[in-house]
């Protein structure tokens, strides 16, 4: 039978691999619909390409663009209710969630109660709604796959292992640009210096939190609710070669680990194969040629997301929205230029420590976390201008 | 259930880690019957500790002692049919297969004829009799889990994996204590030096075999056996540390691996589980202490003996048994000291290169090689003398 995609974030890095993977699978996969922003061209092409009945464009103009030069009749929707539109269409089996930020995840839940399977690259699904998204997807019988490079090592290594012979889980981090520079160094960061990844080619978003390791604050959030495991089970170690791209420990000791070249289609071709391996064109792991692989702890002094990540995690909650939505208004601020890299630390301990917890959140509390969150670093931004 | 373990070289290496596995787990092992060569006050301390109904030693004497020693009457047989005996014991439901050499091939053989499962890290019972140990495992519908540690990672990785997505394994070497020598002073080596492994406590003959890779040819057509793959998709890296203990590459290239701190408790109590985990008292794997793994070619030219047992297995038939018969001869003479260590891969190749190799061979068959390979070994041993 043959998975039918919805592609929410199909221009970006995630959503062009993934349809590198439809492209060499044209048997297992097909194009359902297609959410984007504002990138016609790459739009149009893909239209083209994968025949989709619906897509989505944020504007209304993009969406009227990608109509018009179009060669045959395809749909088109805009704006903040597109994206649901994509994630739901009643034809699509399979979404790919891979939008960036917090909106990504009204989509995804819609998804989930549709009964859809899930490849969630978008952290932010479970990092704000990980107690309602899990509950969903288990009422819905939903199965949520990981598509981070982290997560889908771990997922590949508890592979019909059983959950309770896990002794601790551990992500591995590149440490992002700033990983050898002292603090000084890292408070005079630029923008294009923080978004010169060593490894990974990936968003601007994301690449940012790389080098704030904020990224893997998040993955840590990420793996608690994919994982179903308490934070002290849950390590990260500082990896900078990316080629073992996480671990499990078992209660009898052994470690079992997945390693490869840095390629994202390796882990989207897993969560939408799963449970069985695709062939895939990529390039061969070659330790020989890599010669070593090195190993450190990371430092919370220089890099201090990690910890408030651990902090915001354990205070449940409310406590990771407001995390990751201070976190996004900064970076936001951050790629616009002029600001100091470490205000991005600053503003969102300043929202961590200002925020009373909601427990047990709803949606609606969510996002009036949410809300809060982004206004608070907001308003912190402006007094430190 | 209980699992009931007759253990085949109970005093040697493998046979404590195992019995040590055993007192962790009282409530999931019991011993029925151990065999071991004369060691006498170490087996006399496993009767008393573990109370088997069945125990053999190499010589007449031996048992003797043992049972004068007994605090109870257990029942003692010795010399070249106990193993047998003790393997096929009707109480067992498991056996350890231990043994040092090509002794270990029969007893193996007429276990697994009566049902039991089995334990393997005798080598030489795959690499000489592969064919028909692995039809006759297939014919009785009985496991051959492995207990090398290479072996063991390969099956952890392998664990309800899809043997058609498996492109190739690669076992890990140490390089053995002669990694980093060059040719003239290898040629100069020692006993002591040769028994000086840097990463693991085993026995001398497979010591030595470590330090002329001759042990990772074993390992590669043991793996051939074992995993019913072709000797292009296995390949050797050689890895200083022994802490990744092996690596399956899949067909989308995902690469998985099992990792630990060298200690043969987690792969024996690995195939004593399966597929289950067993809690272990063992030393966490610290990556971080580590600070790096390496990774090299395998050097043929310093190293012949690697090359030799990939011929060997591609060859086929009694080859290999010849190989290993011819290694046995060579390995025991460097032990008893005076034969220059580059001496062994010269018997070897010669050996192999008189030997014309017979098809499907049958257990005299495979027998009357391994008796002319020893014997041809032993006479160009006197010619060099």
């Amino acid at each position: 039978m043959k998975q039918r995609l919805a592609i929410l974030g199909s221009t970006g890095s995630i959503g062009t691999n993934t349809l590198e993977v439809v492209r060499q699978h044209p048997d297992r996969f097909e194009v359902v619909s297609l959410a984007a922003g504002g990138n016609v061209d790459e739009m149009v092409k893909q239209v083209e390409e994968f025949k989709p009945k619906l897509i989505s464009m944020s504007s209304k103009e993009a969406a009227e663009e990608v109509k018009l030069r179009a060669s045959y009749p395809v749909r088109t929707v805009y704006g903040g209710e597109g994206p649901t539109e994509v994630a739901t269409h009643p034809d699509a089996t399979y979404l790919v969630s891979a939008l960036v930020g917090s909106r990504g995840l009204l989509p995804t839940l819609a998804a989930i109660r549709e009964g859809k399977t899930i490849g969630l690259a978008n952290k932010e699904t479970l990092v704000m709604g990980g107690a309602i998204v899990m509950e969903e997807a288990k009422k819905a019988g939903v199965a949520i796959l990981p598509i981070d490079s982290e997560h889908s090592a771990i997922h590949q290594c508890l592979h019909r292992e059983n959950p309770s012979q896990v002794k601790r889980i551990i992500l591995t981090a590149s440490g992002g640009p700033f990983r050898d520079w002292p603090r000084e160094k890292i408070e005079g960061a630029t923008r294009e210096e923080a978004l010169n990844h060593p490894n990974w080619s990936m968003g601007a978003k994301i690449t940012v939190d790389s080098a704030s390791l904020m990224n893997k604050g998040l993955e840590v959030i990420e793996a608690h609710w994919l994982f179903d495991l308490s934070y002290d089970r849950i390590d990260v170690l500082i990896h900078p070669e990316s080629i073992i791209h996480s671990l499990v420990e078992f209660v009898d000791g052994a470690v079992l680990a997945e390693l490869g070249t840095p390629d994202m289609k390796v882990p989207i071709q897993y969560a939408l194969g799963y449970p069985e391996r695709l062939p895939l064109r990529t390039e061969t792991l070659d330790l020989v040629k890599l010669g070593a692989l090195h190993f450190r702890e990371p430092d919370s002094k220089r890099f201090p997301c990690l910890q408030m990540a651990y902090d915001a995690g354990r205070a449940g909650g409310t406590m990771p929205t407001v995390l990751n939505g201070a976190n996004e208004v900064a970076v936001e601020r951050f790629l616009q230029g002029g600001l100091p890299f470490p205000m991005i630390e600053e503003i969102v301990g300043e929202a961590l420590s200002r925020h009373k917890t909601v427990t047990d959140p709803n949606l609606e509390e969510l996002f009036e976390a949410d809300r809060w969150a982004r206004e608070t670093a907001r308003r912190c931004l402006e007094m430190k201008d």
